[in-house]
């Protein structure tokens, strides 16, 4: 345990002294293993009362179905994201967003000009972990 | 500097001693901030020499093309990849897998019968970021 906390101590170390600008950060297989993505589906889309970039989202993760706040309203209608498959962060600290709560985060791409969800290419189960 | 230290072995210490089976370790957006996801571009595929699970890809990040080495021969044939966009963890630490350097790790969903790439429902630019 000692040599677990230690070497805890060491990465966090080393993190920080090269947390220069421009210098790229790496990260670890273990940096990656605490998130947890998952293929989830959305299973309703609401607007959010108090902002106009925000959808309230109920999603299914296979083991069962949240409410996730997502800045994606800008880019698609509500049609466009029922049923949808989406790639779910799904062990996220809950979060209140401008008073809702928001039990993971989707992900997304943005370049200048757009911003695209992420999905499996083929209709996985639901709750298929992402490696 | 003190302060951040001690913190990230506050951190460090709280995920081992909740290592427990069963339990769902939670993950901040600290944590999600630390992975550099982008979209990338799948350019060249070789077969590992050494491994018949084993892809040798050159991906074109939009700022470099380098080398990952990727589980998803059983999957996908080199047609159905070259010039995929795909979803690479640009910042990982390189490895040498099975004697070949790998720059880098894509992101593919699993359930029991079939693996999925992910990508953005859309092309977007080379080196768009994930969030």
């Amino acid at each position: 345990m000692l040599v677990l906390i230690l070497f805890g101590c060491y990465n966090a170390f080393h993190v920080r002294m090269t947390n220069e600008p421009e210098e790229i950060l790496m990260a670890s297989i273990e940096d990656f293993k605490k998130i947890e993505l998952v293929v989830a589906q959305i299973k309703e889309v609401k607007e959010h009362p108090n902002a106009d970039r925000l959808y309230i989202l109920q999603v299914d993760t296979g083991k069962d179905v949240r409410q996730i706040v997502a800045g994606i309203r800008k880019a698609y209608t509500p049609e466009q994201l029922i049923n949808r498959r989406i790639i779910l962060i799904a062990n996220m600290d809950p979060a209140v967003i401008r008073g809702e709560v928001s039990n993971g985060m989707l992900l997304a791409a943005s370049d200048e000009n757009a911003m695209a969800l992420l999905a499996p290419d083929k209709d996985m189960a639901l709750g298929s972990i992402v490696k």
